[in-house]
């Protein structure tokens, strides 16, 4: 009989322990260059507090206590079952917990180097690699939803997010269900517009065609205002277009995954507070939401939709969302009722408010697992500057693409301006597919994704850095990935100009 | 700074761990009855294959190989990296999984006494209590949605998924999709009726008002057909309103969550199918898929809609259904496109079908983690005969059932023939409410749900009983929280006759 150990330190490590790092050697090139990377970190006392916070048992009027009450709370030593009954609502720490809890987080922001199974780097635009910790909350202990333990992690999830897409309008309001990224624009297109209203979808790959198709699925007529391959329509272009008729919302897609164009939120927010002030300002920040910068309210925007597995760094299955409330009120004055049940916002705003309340609130049964995730995702994040986290994304993305330039590679973003930090798309050589490297690329322990884009889908591959590969100093993904695509292009007959 | 170990097993058990029995037992009664369960078990063999599916390695093609295969995976002693690509693909066996896969389950269908942190035992009515194995899939490292690895698990959900709804026909088509149970609603609204159709609802809960208002969301008109609470519709009742009028659908709560009233599939499906051929029979099983009976193929159905966080044993976050041929051309016939994008079946069906031929295929990002949950719980579940698994939480039941009876409590379902297996909906003695109780139930370690009928949500309280709490003869949950109920309403006051 097998014993399984949960969340549990041992005291030694065991000689199956020791023997990882020579079966990781198999997926590990020699040591290389690291980026380096120094970022002003919160002092060590808020750094505790803010990734304690996961796994404190505090009850929720102590969830904004100061650190000191925090760090007294870690630095027991020894398990102790408090008698408290609020203590016994199922939130007992346990020894992992605890070790965690009294851990430094380490100056990048990942705790330690990885003691995950040997596995390839997952390197496309998502799902991305997560941190032990990350992945160790999503086996949390099952708790019910509507319990005050797990009531209190998830309204801290919601003011997390306030953070982390730099909102402080109290009406704002951070939205997280179980679903994917997609169901962002089911929730836009149900509760936002109504039949008959007009969307401006601005096109830079394949997911505009999506959320077009999205729209017309709830009667809303959807105009594509589209780019050549790798570009971004131009603000002029954009312009003309808001003046030529009034439409309701105005869709970018901050990153579009399959083409790795980067739009330019701020300038077309701007310009669409000029020449249509009332337009809603949609954006699908699912692969830029944690890795670029978004700033809900300098900006003026309306609704960032985005998913749980990408940037933000947690096991894909949450819709995660920020509203202003010039969308709620657009919503509150519809004449038609949403067009979705399961994604109607009159089914889930009382809830999602009730939880960042911390009182128990009851649509539909949230993933207690997946917000653990999340929740410890989002501490690891917003222990460091935000400033720092995109500055890093940015460093190690030019790093790359300068890397794949100077081999003679080309990218499907032609500009460095609408370039993306979060991935890169990188056109083959000529007579190659991506089935012709990909599996070399593999074989090194690396995955890529191939092509997306329909007209194009067979002539390029992505690269995706986001998250624990780039932002972890310990991991040597990005440098790995790079070998890995130079020796699988190699094998596949290329020979560098 | 601490060391986050994953996936390993120590070869001495740690100071820290052997303190963890000291803690759990804060949480523990002494040792009581053991209610007696011993299924007909398949041969050792067959059940280790079962088992250790989730962790093999095995490309594609050998999925269904012989268990002399698995058993010769399994039966390696150190970890190795087997140089051959398609085990590069992201299925290496990690020690700790290896040793799972050693392992024989213990004869009740869970491996192990339970390994987890200290924690109120979870007995309402889902999210239940989860195996240590499935929580552990759930921190599965990370894969890419497309890579074959991943659509090879899926593949094998969709395979098993047939086992539990027990359909061998062609035309059935599994359906899983990151979101929640309410996710099955808006997924039979939106693809098998149209705006203008009738839905006949058979009220015997809080469920049915839910599903007649999705149904209403989607311009279908849903008429309900009440019972007295604690009672179902009965079968006249039922047969003269399906004369009435031409239903496209009758739903049918399987096991209400509010109220514990079971409905009585078969007959109502044999009634339908005789006075109304044409009518689609949908079951809501979110409460029932694991721990009742539901055949699929010999009653007959069309659509039976359930959630993994019930009695399916695995963390909440995914929709899951079970449609049948004749649901599926009702969808393809039908004259208006489906009413929602993300739950449509069109973007769905292909991609489903792709995954269990598995083929790569993507229209929304699943979530890898809670497929790699679902396919142990599922694999945990079909280690032993299905019948098994029905008569003992028919048997743990009775015993709650009895249990209270015999301290004068009633139950809202107010039969024997209308009482679910899967949880007990008991009346509170007058005057009390669950907020008087339910605080010193937890006292005790144990949670319960409160009332979630609008007209008597104060009056009683919910006692789930599903999974392992029921399967695992290891575990005492039930024992303990008949004790911590008893003594709950002991201490608010209530003196039992």
């Amino acid at each position: 009989m097998s014993r399984v150990i949960f969340n549990q330190i041992p005291s030694e490590v065991p000689s199956v322990i020791l023997a990882a790092p020579r079966i990781a050697r198999h997926f590990r090139a020699p040591p290389r260059l690291v980026i380096p990377f120094s970022p002003k970190l919160a002092p060590p006392h808020e750094r505790l507090a803010l990734l304690s916070r996961h796994f404190s048992s505090q009850p929720p009027t102590q969830l904004t206590a100061s650190p000191d009450r925090n760090w007294k709370s870690a630095s027991r030593n020894t398990p102790q079952i408090v008698t408290d009954q609020r203590r016994t609502l199922g939130a007992q720490t346990s020894p992992l917990q605890k070790q965690i809890e009294m851990a430094e987080p380490a100056p990048n922001g990942a705790a330690t180097a990885s003691q995950q199974p040997p596995h390839p780097a997952i390197l496309i635009p998502g799902p991305v690699e997560f941190s032990d910790e990350v992945l160790q909350s999503m086996s949390h202990y099952s708790e019910s939803h509507v319990g005050q333990p797990f009531v209190n992690v998830f309204g801290d999830v919601l003011a997390q997010l306030r953070k982390l897409f730099q909102t402080t309008n109290p009406k704002s309001q951070p939205i997280v269900i179980s679903g994917s990224g997609t169901l962002g624009w089911d929730q836009v297109a149900a509760n936002v517009t109504e039949p008959g209203d007009e969307a401006l979808v601005l096109h830079t790959g394949y997911f505009a065609d999506s959320f077009a198709d999205c729209f017309e699925t709830y009667g809303v007529k959807a105009t594509q205002l589209k780019a050549p391959i790798g570009d971004r329509p131009q603000l002029d272009a954009v312009e003309k277009a808001l003046k030529e008729k009034k439409y309701k919302v105005i869709t970018i897609t901050h990153t579009d995954t399959s083409t790795g164009v980067l739009s330019e939120i701020e300038a077309v927010a701007k310009l669409v507070r000029k020449v249509s002030p009332d337009t809603l300002i949609i954006i699908d920040g699912v692969c830029s939401v944690g890795c670029e910068e978004i700033r809900f309210d300098d900006w003026d925007l309306d609704v960032v939709l985005s998913a749980s597995q990408k940037a933000i760094g947690c096991p894909a299955g949450l819709s995660i969302l920020m509203v202003s409330g010039r969308a709620i009120e657009a919503f509150e004055k519809r004449t038609h009722p949403p067009g979705s049940y399961f994604a109607s916002w009159k089914n889930w705003l009382p809830i999602l408010r009730n939880y960042e309340a911390k009182k128990p609130s009851y649509f539909a049964t949230p993933s207690p697992q997946l917000i653990h995730a999340l929740h410890t995702s989002l501490n690891q994040i917003l222990s460091i500057p935000l400033q720092d986290r995109f500055k890093r994304h940015k460093e190690v993305s030019q790093h790359v693409k300068k890397t794949v330039e100077s081999w003679g590679l080309k990218q499907l973003a032609t500009k460095p301006e609408n370039q993306a930090s979060g991935m890169t798309a990188i056109w083959l050589p000529d007579g190659l597919k991506p089935t012709d490297v990909l599996p070399h690329v593999l074989k090194k322990g690396v995955v890529f994704a191939g092509g997306l884009h329909k007209e194009c889908a067979t002539k390029y591959v992505r690269f995706g850095h986001m998250g624990v590969s780039v932002m972890d100093g310990k991991k040597d993904d990005i440098e790995r990935a790079l070998d890995a695509l130079k020796e699988g292009l190699q094998a596949a007959g290329w020979k560098q100009q």
